[in-house]
């Protein structure tokens, strides 16, 4: 067991007791990680950890890491030449002249009518190179005024248009399918207030998520939700895709921390639901619409968000566990007894550790020598340091005690911290590395959850590795599958094998990743008919002529 | 200072430490408040804990305070009568007939088909026999089966209905105004499933909140929503009206704690969206649509909810304030020094504190001898009861040096906190003892709640007394206006200023309680045409006869 002087002088009464009560358990191995560590990691997010953006990231992928990259990227490319082939461009849309260039420049300048090449390869194209559209026009808003003129001539002329943020989604949302006009709301990054008594921050769609938590950051307040992409994402992008993250099962969804909407509808009315009030029973709330629609409802143009005050105690464990069902009860367990302070309840199992130990740099085992089956990622958030720990110390020996943890090492500084939070956030790049990826993200009810992780691995035996993590606190199952190269044979095995067994178990084929493009057509797995004819019904009436973000959400036979 | 010697050796270690550092301040006052306590007084929610139910309530001030609640009645009924001017029986609805009941006999049984007079009186009267309908019948439908027929034969026969749960509005918005068919959705009051995992309860809708909450507690959980109405109130009219309550500073509203809903549309098709999933982004989330709407939409039969973990500790503190700024302040130091275990803020000022001594029996000042401009209760739950009371003392012994509070009694046992919450949940019975009340439930941003309830003082002079309390934790403000008797001068002062007032602060003039038949023509203070406009095509898609819960929430303009 390698502890350093300060790691036992901190524990020793801990240890002492652990020790003498419970001998007969194997002892909680609270590794020092000083070994773990990189120089110059800081504690942020994952990618943004590796990457510093989205935009460095791919083109670290594009520059460094083509063998990895291409065979996913090859495999991502074939798929989208199938949906294509589903889908039709429609008919009733005008294509652009150069009326239509001359007017945008009218209102919006030269400068932000951008048809240059490249920068509308950028934007044609999705994150990972799954989907490309064909745009010819990418505008530039910076102001509400803008997009609502901008839209209200689109719906006069029937041109198609796609709301783009960040760009980072994973079903191809954000890109144009044919030749959409593509409406990308970077320029409006404004904080338009911020009140510290109620911590409640309104500010412009276009805004980067991670510069609103360092604006937060300041003022003593943190953003509702973080996710990997934070150092490029859009929070008007977030909110029309109702983004998850790591700190949902603390913060809730942005139904609950998102408190008004600015929107312009297809027509260019602009919706004025902009409230910053914790309590509005005045009427159907409307905003909640526009969350999670992929703007195909309207463009949210601004936001009003409830942060909640930064705390400053953080503590992360990693632990080993024998079987699911360990997991499962710890997690039980840590809602009980870490209560208010408990923000992460992450799980992966033994293959995803040993993905993420084989394929990515400077990683190593946090609990050697042995492997263990499951492995999970407590992190506690509070107020007061010591009384956390030592809360966090107890819960631990606890689990111990009961036999739902092997072993587990408890970071000491935000390194060890940074290092813990690697490992489970490494996944999908180690995945990329590894080679072609069939990803999927569920929600599924907990206990059936890592069923399907298992079924799979029974269905596809030996033609592929079947991955389970992520967030176990949300029963949010990150499936993943992953070949040496991309094999229609094993596809075949897996769709929609996947989608029918989450249909049956009454889970969500997106948990927090939308539909998109690319399961606009699997939306009746989850949903029933009629919510999906409602769905389409709501489309109509707010968007007649159909020209926001269209084949995506829903099915494609209610676009025709 | 009274002080016990239990409690002298609790606090014994503060009291030196404070009064060592800080002697030039007035110490913090820790009374032992057993003189406050009530025999036989149950540590639960404000109006079960003086009644039992609502039932037993009305019955309570018919009995034995007629003449303190004649006056506040009379007034409302004379309210309603100017109402019900402005409201006419839309023409296109049909008049009930001997068919009619014979088709709900065939379906529901003789038994659930209620003509009796008595109870017909009941259920025409809302809780505070401020508006009367006129109803022949009262559907008691046992499954959601009945409940589609029901509705399925009313659109066909363009019969309207008014949903009724508990029927503890205070906006009139769960009575007939007319000849409304009533639904009251008490016999559907089964537990589908409890999943300890996850703490996810799936109920029907005519669960009574108190029986829900004691369920729960026997596993170990809590409901997100605590309310004074609770043993009377329906999780189906929580979820309808949108119910705020006591533990919104901490577990957010019912659109970030409700996971799905089962609803049943005028036509009777019934929405299966009851998932019982923390994450799902598969298309748009109707079910918002439903929170909140008042019945208006569809008819709420199941939901699902995610309960959190019952925590072990709570500490309640009543803290005395100078002023209103101090008030503010020392809940944004709340927010951040007690973070996580933070359950309640509420305040009150000194017109509501003198109610309570002179109005309620066996309520006494718990900081005597002086009075205070404000009072402000601070509750914390958490999972560990000693470092929970030291986290909230060290807490207290800051805001007392920085001047935030000028006296305050930390309660020692379960008695004293439910002596303490007393006062602050008796004020509406103080108030309604003390004559007619003109009452306003406003959302309003912190820092301007109490310049209204200053501005109202001024505008009113003598003739009335004006009080202001609430939740600030959630910028909710219960503004009373409390005179004599009912007085037309006084009202013309008082509206449409008060909803101008907090229109022109972008307040929401129902913070909690809904719109009902009482705000409906007042929409357009909070919500612009525009959205008014397209919550009239909501309701036109999914009522189009209109025949749910007619004449509430949206203007009577977009009825005809």
């Amino acid at each position: 067991m390698m502890m350093t002087t300060t790691m036992r002088k901190k524990s020793a009464g801990f240890l002492f007791a652990y020790s003498r009560i419970f001998h007969s358990y194997q002892p909680l191995n609270l590794h020092h990680n000083n070994s773990l560590l990189r120089s110059g990691t800081s504690f942020c997010t994952p990618i943004s950890r590796y990457f510093g953006s989205i935009r460095e990231c791919r083109k670290a992928f594009q520059a460094s890491a083509i063998n990895h990259f291409e065979v996913p990227s090859g495999f991502r490319f074939r798929r989208i030449a199938s949906l294509s082939s589903l889908v039709q461009r429609n008919p009733s849309f005008s294509r652009l002249n150069s009326d239509d260039i001359e007017f945008f420049r009218s209102i919006l300048g030269e400068k932000n009518v951008v048809q240059d090449e490249d920068r509308l390869l950028d934007a044609n194209t999705d994150w990972l190179r799954k989907y490309r559209g064909s745009s010819k026009l990418l505008l530039q808003p910076r102001s509400t005024e803008e997009v609502s003129q901008i839209l209200k001539y689109c719906n006069s002329r029937d041109l198609p248009v796609v709301p783009q943020g960040g760009n980072t989604g994973l079903v191809g949302g954000s890109v144009p399918v044919f030749d959409e006009v593509i409406i990308n709301l970077r320029l409006m990054n404004d904080i338009v207030s911020f009140d510290k008594v109620s911590g409640i921050l309104v500010c412009e769609a276009g805004g980067i998520l991670e510069n609103l938590s360092s604006f937060l950051d300041n003022q003593g307040f943190i953003m509702p939700l973080d996710l990997g992409a934070k150092g490029s994402c859009q929070i008007g992008g977030n909110v029309s895709t109702n983004a998850g993250g790591l700190r949902l099962v603390r913060y809730g969804s942005l139904h609950g921390s998102v408190l008004g909407l600015e929107v312009v509808l297809a027509d260019g009315r602009v919706l004025d639901m902009l409230g910053t009030l914790r309590k509005d029973n005045t009427g159907y709330d409307l905003k909640h619409l526009f969350i999670g629609s992929e703007g195909t409802l309207g463009i949210i143009t601004k936001i009003s968000i409830l942060t909640p005050p930064k705390l400053p105690a953080t503590n992360v464990a990693f632990l080993g566990c024998k079987d699911y069902s360990s997991c499962q009860k710890l997690l039980v367990d840590a809602k009980r007894k870490l209560g208010e302070i408990l923000s992460a309840f992450e799980f992966l199992d033994n293959m995803s550790m040993d993905l993420v130990l084989n394929h990515l740099e400077g990683i190593r085992n946090p609990l050697p020598p042995t492997m263990h089956n499951f492995y999970v990622l407590i992190e506690t958030t509070g107020t007061d340091e010591s009384s956390d720990k030592e809360k966090l110390e107890a819960f631990l020996l606890r689990s111990m005690e009961g036999g739902l943890i092997s072993d587990g090492a408890l970071a000491q500084d935000i390194n060890q911290i940074s290092s813990f939070w690697q490992i489970r956030e490494g996944i999908p790049e180690a995945l990329m590395k590894a080679g072609a990826v069939y990803k999927y993200d569920l929600s599924l009810p907990v206990e059936k959850m890592y069923d399907l992780v298992e079924e799979m691995r029974v269905r596809l035996g030996n033609s592929a590795k079947v991955i389970g993590y992520g967030h176990l606190g949300d029963g949010n199952l990150h499936l993943n599958i992953s070949t040496p190269q991309y094999d229609d044979a094993v596809f075949a095995q897996i769709e929609p094998f996947v989608y029918e067994w989450t249909s049956n178990h009454r889970g969500s084929i997106s948990a927090e990743h939308g539909l998109g493009l690319m399961k606009a057509n699997k939306i009746l797995y989850t949903k029933s008919p009629e919510i999906v004819q409602i769905m389409g019904s709501i489309k109509k009436l707010l968007d007649p002529r159909g020209i926001l973000n269209p084949y995506k959400v829903l099915p494609h036979s209610l676009h025709s």
